[in-house]
């Protein structure tokens, strides 16, 4: 089973796309660039789904749902957002098929044609806050707390599964604020929503800063993000928070009246992960066998594999741990299937990253024990029956900690501070991974990298510190480090 | 606030939008027939989501996600269904906009036009079944039970909140099996579920019953639906699972091996209900003072409103109240706004169609007792602070219980059993309801009823029983009576 997919050394990009095939994670449709997300895929996705609902729940915000189809003429009203989306989207024309008059099939019915054409959203920053404006009148009526689960699509010209597909699901949550401070402590809290969910559910360390000008969300004020480093050492941006200011408020004409009855325009924030936090997942933490995913974010935590085959001892004894486990909120699965090999099942299982595998032998039963098998580091044990149910939860918590920890020191090792322009472009050219260096602060210099080594300025980090430098680039001036990597 | 809305006596129709609209449910967006689902109407969709996916889920179904975009070709490969589903759509012709020339925002890119257009998916047979053929080899692969939750998009004409819109959600469950019998087990369990469902959670009374063939879904061979009588006795179909035969399995060539190594077609059902149920919901339960909600599908099940307005002693009352109740399961929201007056509130949370409202005011602490109101029956009743945690969980199954037998009573009141034309077409003019009558089994007759009196078969019952009779319309023998609405 190994054997089917290339190893990372290999070829990096081909061992991610044989992952999400074998694993049975998505794949391509019969629409370019859209793919089909499988049921495990989809599973992970609900983790997803399901943690962060729940935070931005706990934290005052609620569900809604706007319309899929967006005027075209909504798309300019902001300067800004027209530049970033009004170009590669799916145009709606027509609102009618018939049948060929030829009798070959159905063909647009030109009669059907749009007044105006509707674009699929590519996000909803223009829709909603046309919205808001009949939602919005006084101070009373903010903070308006909204996010929204949904497609989107953005035609682009060379997808990969979950990194970056023409349709794919992520939330959007849009917030309407009465002042400009409140509006950015909610990005922020988001943002730290964010960091906090991908590095303790999905055990993926980030780096938490804030965008430069020209790598900004179109229409933003400013962008937090959070940028993970993959097992090809290239950054992966997997989630953003925008303060918008003023921006959209203006462009839709939303006002409120403030508590001394005078007029102003609302402060506002959008944020959104996507199903990209998959691949980001997936580039982490998986390996040349396969998929591997941290407790938390496994559909599947424990398989229980009877060896070499289920009957009804080895099945009474797997039913009793197997309710154990789901006492304290495990979830297991029972492989009855009684015509595959355990070697074909071990291998099977390991492929979909199910986090821990208990065999159960008819020689260790006499014995009194079961064997314990690691996904992440493939380590067995056997452990005794009656020990089973209190070790496997410590386990997976062992499991979740070292894999957060395993990707920690990968980043570690692959992080580096140069302070010349050689030795920013040699461990680019060689090594790759995230480079701090001092900027001069300008984008003509920011431009400049980009071009001559593909890298580009992940973030400001947050926690910056203060120290003088030059400029890798320029030999200007400049007041810290900020974070340079190739990206996805 | 209640002079607010149009009673049903004056004017049905006006009195559901005037619910829609003031409970802030839904509200129409800028794009012609799509709506805003509001935060209390995103709420209700997501009570009917999380109890049909643990349904779902513990019958063994898992989701995925297939594409929004469809090509056009796959419509016309299945006969009957591209005559239902490839007329009013939206189609996707180009995929780029451009900087209008003329400076004045952006129109259509003639250069990004595709060489195949795309529809937005009506319904997801044709996209999926296109999938399962890679997906099933053997009857080892079977069955496949799979469920989606997404938007679709019909273009309709005439558009109503919930009832009818272009774009909708739902979930639509796609399952393919080695045997026909499997098959059309499959879809009547989703029957029973849907009908569970509606009837316990929902509190909607439904007759359960098969289409007739010119009332089935398009590519169906048998159509299991649940009907529902609202308000002004008209039936509205709440849900419908489809046995559809081998008809897709040929459109997309989806063939399996079968345990003796001989090539079979798939069998296959599909199933969906919609925020359709929305509709259903308000339209069977709420008065002309706004939105009434069945406990079990209330986002907020109980208010505490201090009186005059909150203050300390009040609010740590309040608390301790709210604490036991969420212990139970119960979700409690305590009014904290110190502007509003009581009575603005009262009207507030009932026209939102909160099951219980508790008053808390001092004079009645003073007394040991505080005031606890029903929305279904305006009763009011003084409970004893120490009772209060014991009985309002049992009011709520009260409450849940009457709103289901108000709304039984009101459907029996509304049923007959004409066996004449004119009886049928004078019951049918003057009252509406729910006519079970005597059919010959014809499409001819049953078009010709539809023609003259707008009422169509709704289904023949399930629980039909046998009873010679002669058809209402033609006097030809029948077996049983099957049953006649105006329906949405």
């Amino acid at each position: 089973m190994a054997k089917e997919i290339t190893s990372r050394s290999e070829n990096y990009s081909q061992w991610y796309l044989d992952i999400v095939k074998k694993a049975g994670l998505a794949e391509n449709s019969a629409v370019r660039g859209c793919m089909v997300i499988k049921p495990l895929g989809f599973a992970i996705w609900e983790k997803i789904k399901d943690y962060l609902d729940a935070e931005f729940k706990r934290t005052g915000h609620v569900n809604a749902y706007f319309p899929l189809l967006i005027p075209k003429s909504f798309l300019s009203r902001e300067a800004d957002h027209v530049e970033g989306f009004a170009k590669e989207c799916a145009v709606v024309t027509h609102h009618r098929l018939m049948n060929n008059p030829d009798g070959s099939g159905v063909v647009v019915d030109p009669a059907a044609k749009l007044e105006e054409e509707l674009i699929i959203r590519p996000t909803s920053e223009t829709i909603i806050w046309d919205t808001y404006r009949d939602w919005i009148q006084s101070y009373r009526d903010l903070p308006l707390l909204v996010n929204q689960w949904a497609n989107v699509l953005r035609w682009e010209m060379r997808t990969r599964p979950f990194l970056r597909t023409a349709e794919f699901l992520w939330q959007e949550g849009h917030t309407a604020h009465a002042t400009e401070s409140e509006a950015i402590e909610e990005a922020r809290m988001i943002h730290d929503i964010y960091a906090d969910f991908v590095e303790n559910v999905m055990a993926i360390p980030v780096v938490k800063g804030v965008k430069t000008a020209s790598e900004r969300f179109a229409g933003a004020v400013d962008t937090f993000t959070i940028e993970a480093m993959m097992q090809d050492r290239r950054a992966l941006q997997a989630g953003t928070s925008h303060f918008l200011g003023q921006n959209f408020a203006k462009a839709f004409d939303v006002k409120f009246l403030n508590d001394r009855n005078k007029e102003e325009l609302v402060w506002a924030t959008s944020w959104g992960v996507s199903t990209r936090l998959i691949g980001a997942l997936i580039m982490t933490h998986s390996d040349d066998d396969g998929l591997v995913l941290p407790p938390r974010m496994a559909p599947t935590q424990v398989v229980i594999v009877p060896i070499p085959k289920p009957n009804d001892e080895i099945l009474e004894v797997a039913q009793h741990i197997a309710e154990k486990l789901r006492q304290k909120g495990i979830s297991v699965k029972i492989d009855r299937d009684m015509k595959k090999r355990p070697g074909f099942k071990f291998a099977e299982y390991e492929m979909k990253g199910v986090p821990l595998r208990v065999g159960i032998g008819k020689r260790d039963l006499e014995k009194g024990v079961v064997e314990i098998a690691r996904r992440d580091t493939k380590e067995k044990q056997l452990i005794a029956l009656d020990k089973v149910s209190e070790f496997i939860p410590a386990l997976l918590e062992r499991i979740q900690q070292n894999l957060y920890e395993r990707a920690k020191n990968f980043r570690a090792d692959n992080t580096h501070f140069p302070d010349t322009w050689d030795s920013f472009t040699s461990i680019l050219e060689e090594q790759g991974g995230f480079l701090y260096a001092h900027w001069d602060g300008t984008e003509e210099t920011e431009n400049k990298i980009k071009e001559l080594t593909k890298a580009t300025i992940r973030c400001i980090p947050l926690d910056q510190k203060e120290e003088v430098g030059t400029c890798i680039f320029s030999g200007k001036p400049s007041k810290g480090r900020v974070l340079f990597s190739k990206a996805y």
